[in-house]
C-alpha cells in the first residue's frame, strides 16, 4: 500500500460542484489501494474576499492578525472536500495546519516550515481515513497561527509528503503539466513527461507560473517526486524527479520567460572594494528584491552596473539608488521599465558552449537586442525589450526544436 | 484597574462600520482605565452562509466538519475587530477558543467547556493588549475544535469572566436590555435596571430570547454580574446579579411567554408505580425535550398525563406515544398544537398565594381559560390557546402594574 500526498489549489476547489469532482479524484486514489492525505487551498476567490474585509477596517492590517484570518480560507475548504467525500461513503477528517503539526517560524505571512509532527495524520491513516489538511498554514511554538506565503500549499504538500515518507507527491492544478514554453506564447509548446528538479527550479523561478520554486526544492532535499497534472482532466500531468540521466542529457528542455522587468543603469562607478555592497544593501533594506546583476568590466577604475528589479519596485528602486549615487559619487542613473526576460533551461548546458552561441544566433535572426546575459550552470538568461519577448520565446522554441519528441 | 469582560454578537459586527462602532465602544471601556477581554460571535450571515456550503455537498455533514467548518466564523470576526482596534492605535490582540484555552468535551455542535486554561489571555492583558477571543468554539483535549451550541457566545463570555475572576461581563446584543414583558406585544413593557440570576433564569428559559440561559447558569454559579445591554445606544442595559434583597421583593418582575407549544394528552392511564416513567423514557430517547408535565389527580386507579412538546416535535412525540399507549393499557391520546404559555417571574412568590390568584384572575376576566398550569418558587405558568397569548400578556401586564417603575 503506497502512502500518495495530493494537492489541490484554489481553482479546483471553486464551488460545490468542483469540491465534488475533486473528492471523487480523491475516492479514486483511495479506491486504488493508496493511503492518501490532501492538502487543499482556500476556495476560488474566497481569500480576496478576506483581505478585501480587513483592508475595509485598516490600511495596515497586523500580520499576525492576517494571518490568523486567511487561515480560515483553507479550513473552511478542507472541511467541506472532508464533508464530500464522507457523503460517498469514505472515511475522511479534516486538519487544519496546526492539528497536522506543521510547525513554522513566526515570520507572519511568509513563515518558513520548521518541521512536521505527524503522529495525528498516521493515527489517522492507521484508522483508514482519508486525511485532508488545510494547506498554506501552519503553528508556531508558542500557538499563533501562521501563512507560509506565495506557493503555501505547493510546499505544505511536499513537506506532508517528505515527513510522511509519501511515494509521490501529486500536484493538481488548472494547467497540464510542465510545457517546453508558455502555450499561450508558442501554439507548438509540447508538455513535457519528466524534468528534474534543477530543471524545474530554474522554470519556475523564471517565470513558468506552473509550481513554487519552494515546493519544487523541497522535494529535491527530500527526494520527493513531484507529479504536476490538471485536476480537470486526466492527462498524465510531468513529474519532476531526481532522475540521474538527467545531466547526460544535453539538451534544452524549455524556455521560460518574463514580463515583470525593469532595467536600472548606474553609470561611472568608481570601481573599488564594497562598492556593490553600497548599492545592493540599501536595497535589500529596502525589501527591493534586486534579480540580475551585470558589471561591466573596469575602463580606468570607472565601471558601470546593471541590474533588473520588478516593475512594480521600480519607483521605490530608483529613490535608493538616487541617495546611493551621490554619496559613492557615480556619475548617472539611468532606467527602462519595459524590459523582459527570456531563458533556456537545460541540465549539461555548461560543459556545451553550442548552446548559449545557438541562443544568441536565433535572437539575433530575429532582430531581438541583448542588453544583459546572465547564466547558470542550466540556464542561459537574456534581458531584452519587452515587446520583443514573445517573439524571442518563438524563436528559442523552433532554434531548439523543442516541438520535437524527445 | 477593573477587568471587564464583553461580548458582542453577530448583528453588532455584521459589517465593517458595525464592526469599527464596536471597536469604539471596546476602546472607550479600555480608556476608562479597564482592562478588557471581548468575545464576537460570527458576522451576521457568516454562519449561515457556511452552512449552506456544507449542505450543497452533503445532507448529513459530520459533526466534528461542521464544528471546524463554523469555528472560522468567530476567528473571521475577532481577527477583523482586532485589525479595527489597531488601526485606532490600540494593541489588541485576536486568539482563538483553542488559544484561549477554552478546552471543551468533543460532544460536537453542543460541547460544554470543562475549564479554561487563562495564562494567554492573562500573559497578553499584562502586556497592555485587549483581548479578543472568537466566541462559541472550544477546543478538546485531542486538540479537536468543537462549538458551544445555542447560546454559545453568550457562554464564552461568562466562561471567561469566571476565569479571570472579571469585574463584569457585558453582554451587547440588539435589545436594550431585559423587558418586563415582550415590547411587540406589550407597548408599555418597561425595561428592568436589574434582575436576579433566578428570575433573569426562568425569564430566558420561558421565552425571554435576551440570554441563553447556560450564560445565566454560569453567572450565578460563579457570581459574575452580566449586563445585558444594546450595542447600538448607551442606554444602561439591565444587570442581572445575585443581590441578597431580591428575594424579600415578593414583586412580579417579567412576563414571559412562548408560542411554540403543543399539547399532549394521555387519557385513562392505570395508575401504578412507574407510569410515568414507561411514557417519558422513550420520549426522551428519541430526543424530545418533554417541558410543563401535569397529572390529574387519580379517581379508581385511573389518571390522566397531559404535558407540552416543541410544535417542530409534536409528530415525533405522537408516534412514540402511540406505542407507549398500547403496551401500559391508556384508553387514548389527543394533541393540540395551537398552544401557548404565559408565566408571571418573581422571587418571593411561593409565600405569597395572592399571585396566582391575581394572575388566574387576570386572565379570567379576559375570557381566557387556562388548559393547564405549573409553578416553580419564582414562576407559576399558564398553557393557554396559541391565540389569547397575546391578551394574556398585556392583561397580566396591567394587572402586575409592571408599567410603573418599581
Amino acid at each position: 500500500m503506497a502512502l500518495i500526498v495530493q494537492k489541490y489549489g484554489g481553482s479546483s476547489v471553486a464551488d460545490a460542484d468542483k469540491i465534488k469532482n475533486v473528492a471523487r479524484r480523491i475516492a479514486a486514489t483511495k479506491d486504488a489501494g493508496n493511503e492518501v492525505v490532501v492538502a487543499v487551498s482556500a476556495m476560488g476567490k474566497n481569500t480576496d474576499n478576506l483581505l478585501k474585509l480587513a483592508y475595509e477596517l485598516t490600511s495596515h492590517p497586523a500580520e499576525r492578525e492576517l494571518d490568523l484570518l486567511l487561515s480560515t480560507g483553507e479550513v473552511v475548504s478542507s472541511t467541506l472536500l472532508t464533508m464530500s467525500l464522507e457523503d460517498m461513503g469514505y472515511e475522511a477528517i479534516s486538519l487544519t495546519g496546526g492539528q497536522a503539526g506543521i510547525r513554522t517560524d513566526a515570520v507572519y505571512s511568509q513563515a518558513r516550515i520548521v518541521g512536521i509532527d505527524p503522529e495525528r495524520i498516521v493515527n489517522e491513516l492507521d484508522k483508514g481515513k482519508i486525511v485532508i489538511v488545510a494547506g498554506f498554514q501552519g503553528i508556531t511554538e508558542g500557538m499563533d497561527i501562521t501563512t507560509l506565503g506565495r506557493g503555501g500549499s505547493d510546499t505544505t504538500a511536499v513537506a506532508l509528503a517528505a515527513s510522511l515518507a509519501a511515494e509521490e507527491c501529486q500536484i493538481y492544478t488548472d494547467v497540464d503539466g510542465v510545457y517546453t514554453a508558455d502555450p499561450r506564447l508558442v501554439p507548438e509548446a509540447r508538455k513535457v513527461d519528466e524534468i528534474s528538479y534543477e530543471e524545474m527550479l530554474e522554470m519556475a523561478s523564471y517565470g513558468a507560473k506552473v509550481l513554487h520554486p519552494r515546493a519544487v526544492e523541497l522535494g529535491e532535499l527530500f527526494h520527493i517526486p513531484i507529479l504536476v497534472a490538471s485536476s480537470f482532466s486526466q492527462n498524465p500531468g510531468t513529474l519532476i524527479h531526481g532522475g540521474g540521466s538527467m545531466e547526460l542529457r544535453n539538451k534544452v528542455r524549455g524556455i521560460a520567460h518574463d514580463l515583470d522587468v525593469a532595467k536600472i543603469t548606474v553609470v561611472g562607478v568608481p570601481d573599488r572594494p564594497g562598492i556593490a555592497a553600497a548599492i545592493f544593501e540599501p536595497l535589500a533594506k529596502a525589501n527591493i528584491n534586486v534579480d540580475t546583476i551585470v558589471q561591466n568590466a573596469s575602463i580606468n577604475n570607472i565601471t558601470d552596473l546593471t541590474f533588473t528589479v520588478a516593475k512594480s519596485q521600480l519607483d521605490k528602486a530608483m529613490k535608493v539608488v538616487g541617495t546611493v549615487c551621490q554619496s559613492i559619487g557615480a556619475r548617472e542613473y539611468t532606467s527602462d521599465p519595459k524590459m523582459g526576460k527570456v531563458s533556456i533551461i537545460g541540465t549539461g548546458m555548461q560543459n556545451n558552449p553550442g548552446f548559449a552561441a545557438r541562443m544568441f544566433t536565433a535572437l539575433s535572426d530575429e532582430g531581438i537586442n541583448i542588453q544583459l546575459i546572465s547564466t547558470s550552470e542550466i540556464r542561459i538568461t537574456c534581458i531584452i525589450d519587452e515587446d520583443r519577448v514573445k517573439d524571442a520565446v518563438q524563436a528559442l522554441h523552433r532554434a531548439f526544436e523543442l516541438e520535437k519528441e524527445e
